[in-house]
């Protein structure tokens, strides 16, 4: 019946759309408390969803943060494997709001794409799986069990996840997870990511005077925490673009000679990255090809700096604080726990005596690496080979996922990473899209997928 | 008369002060674009006052930007010296609002302070002027002949008043100006300013990737823009506190051995400092004593940051650009457009290639220092020694002025500093406050001035 769910998802695209188009409406922007009642608006959007396509039991989920979406569909029998399909329904904060071509919550297509907030990441892919398993459930022989997992904290690092996987591992239970919070090469380049990179997430604040001074009657006398803040940050990369931090590589895992070969043979020419950042030169470690750099090695990231005045026009203002939000990209075997030591080892052994300051550690993950023989990573292969007519890719991705971590942990279930956002998809930047081509092809490699799991 | 003139000046004071509130309720910020009606009121207010303490010849005259107040009175006769007063009406921004005890501009009394933006910086100082004219005018026989020249720029460099001078050279000369947008040392320590340290405030951008990127996408392989800006303002100084901007101390002036010991004589302790900062031990060039530093040695300042994220929570974002607001302090000999070459210099040979950059010169000033010979000074040394009791303190101040030296270069007029700030007055800080005691004497004192220059 695999070409009759093609064929309703075929027709039915339009109104897929429409429904995609719905939910990112809805600003359900995670980190901002004002979007509290659109957060539990999107939930209930998908809980809704879930109910139309036929699952049972969906609840909305309280996690202590924002809720949790659950459904389950069970009919395929003890001995079909269950399949857990993790989303998340919250995006990244808009701003800045001027750079945006058209608004962020007003979804509009231009040319191929859609443009708004959370089209790439990920409610374009939570809807690409919502609507292949409605066409599989039309067709009326889901040959697998379902269990969905869509949470509300995703981009403000899952944190209350952990422990709802924890306390629900019954109802959790499943062979594998299909996690769509991941992106494909290029239109005509299927991928499947099979590391992920961790994450910790720092606010680091340096404080000087207790209040704004007149930069000329104390400038000079009195450490700029400005410049103290500057000198803390340059100080955390060497001339290489080595990271500083005491210890910082100890665990950090070697790549095989046979892991090199396969970066090696990725499409990804660094003209391309060039191209998709628009820098005038790459950086990064010398000794690592781009991939390597992007897959396997951590990073140490300044995501925000705010200091003093910024405003039009000059202030002499010697500033009472500087502050700066931080972040490392973690690798196996690294863990956020062993970084947040390095981070603070790394402050007290070179911050100056004559400022102080105040290390906040926000949120985070460790790495992961699922194996190419797991049987969502066979059967996800195989449907991208029957829409695209080739095989994917395998890579590692430089970006981080709690819940994969979280699953590994609490559940020993492994996450299978594909999705259908594109390297150009501006997730987490103004004008964020989603490729509406190679997402319909997603729709129909969902349902190739969920066949090949028989 | 002089008596007469100061029981005017006691008996109403409490008038003086209720004048001093109406002015300082006007928020005439001069870098914010939104205030420039305030701007205009703020100016029509000095020129009311000049009307009524019976200055002729009173305009406000267009300069290119916010007006210049001017009011003259002759009738002292051509063998009279001819004073100039300079004051400014415009304020600095009142930000961080929410730092302020009672609100910027509801001028508000708690014990001996008066609180408000400009309190200190400089309206206090301004009113106290002219109500010591006022208070000499009543008692009839004014021993000198004023020209008023109270500007709207001060607080954002004077950039259009060095053309205003330029063009109104025989309106303006005067024997010298009487500048009181200074402070003296303590509510007992009288003192007279007779250097200026000069400015050249910069805005340095650094471009990265063409638009935000996910940290998790590209971290590792693009140069961040705030890495790279801490990297550069960061290699500003050397360990030991020394600007490393190519040429910056060439120019110069070493000081004297007489200089130096000036500066040891002033009451000045470290802990001093240390108590009106806050800080937990202070910094800069270790071969210079801290009012060396302040008054004598150059600096470089960060007085802004601005990157990426930096609202509450995270946001995993490489930033596609950060900016600093940089200031130099200068001193006898170097000028800021020898500053701009350094800055431009340093940042040739320092900014990496994998990013670019874009330095905007704000504005700027020289140094100044005038001679203690100077008949303004000797005048106020008098006056300042009949209402303490004892001989002020002359010092240099670590602040620039740019009439100052504008005055000096097209005019060839030297500028005598006081005025009634004390270093704790929070000028261009949240409670900004005037000590009442001190500019009660600071009237007195004015009135004397007068009378000494007979």
């Amino acid at each position: 019946m695999l070409q009759k769910a093609l064929e309703f998802a075929s027709q039915n695209n339009e109104r897929f759309l429409a429904e995609l188009k719905e939910v990112l409406a809805i600003p359900s922007i995670s980190t901002d408390p004002e979007h509290k009642a659109d957060m539990q608006k999107a939930a209930e959007w998908m809980a809704a969803q879930l109910r139309t396509i036929g699952m049972n039991n969906v609840q909305i989920m309280p996690t202590g943060g924002h809720p949790v979406v659950y459904g389950d569909w069970m009919d395929a029998g003890k001995s079909a494997p269950t399949v857990m399909i993790y989303g998340h329904y919250d995006v990244q904060p808009a701003d800045p709001l001027e750079l945006w071509q058209t608004p962020p919550f007003e979804a509009t297509v231009r040319g191929e794409n859609l443009f708004a907030r959370g089209s790439a990441d990920m409610k374009g892919q939570v809807i690409a799986s919502l609507k292949a398993a409605e066409s599989v459930m039309y067709a009326g022989d889901m040959p697998v069990n379902l269990k969905w997992l869509i949470e509300g904290e995703e981009e403000i690092g899952s944190e209350h996840l952990d422990n709802f996987i924890k306390n629900h591992k019954e109802l959790l239970k499943a062979d594998f997870c299909l996690n769509a919070d991941a992106g494909i090469l290029a239109p005509d380049k299927p991928s499947i990511t099979t590391g992920l990179r961790g994450l910790a997430y720092f606010e680091l604040k340096v404080y000087g005077p207790k209040k704004d001074l007149h930069s000329g009657l104390y400038g000079g006398a009195v450490h700029n925490p400005a410049q103290a803040l500057a000198e803390l940050i340059a100080g955390m990369h060497d001339k290489n673009g080595k990271i500083t931090l005491p210890g910082f590589y100890d665990k950090v895992r070697k790549l095989s000679k046979k892991e090199r070969e396969d970066f090696a043979r990725l499409p990804l020419p660094n003209k391309l990255y060039i191209e998709q950042t628009g820098v005038p030169a790459l950086w990064g470690e010398p000794n690592f090809t781009v991939p390597e750099r992007l897959g396997a090695r951590p990073t140490l990231e300044v995501n925000g700096l705010l200091s003093g005045f910024t405003g039009p026009g000059s202030k002499t203002v010697l500033p009472a604080w500087a502050m700066a939000k931080i972040s490392c990209r973690l690798v196996p075997d690294q863990t956020p726990e062993e970084t947040i030591k390095q981070m603070k080892k790394y402050l007290k052994e070179n911050a100056p005596k004559d400022i102080t300051w105040e290390l906040t550690y926000l949120h985070g993950a460790g790495a992961a690496l699922v194996g190419s023989d797991n049987i969502g990573i066979v059967a996800l292969s195989k449907a991208m080979q029957s829409v695209w007519g080739r095989k994917p890719y395998f890579l590692r991705e430089g970006g981080s996922i709690g819940v994969v971590v979280q699953l590994q942990k609490h559940l020993g279930v492994d996450s299978v990473l594909s999705g259908f956002g594109l390297p150009d998809c501006d997730a987490h930047s103004p004008n964020e899209k989603l490729h509406l081509p190679t997402w319909t092809k997603g729709i129909d490699a969902f349902i190739h997928f969920f066949y090949n799991l028989k």
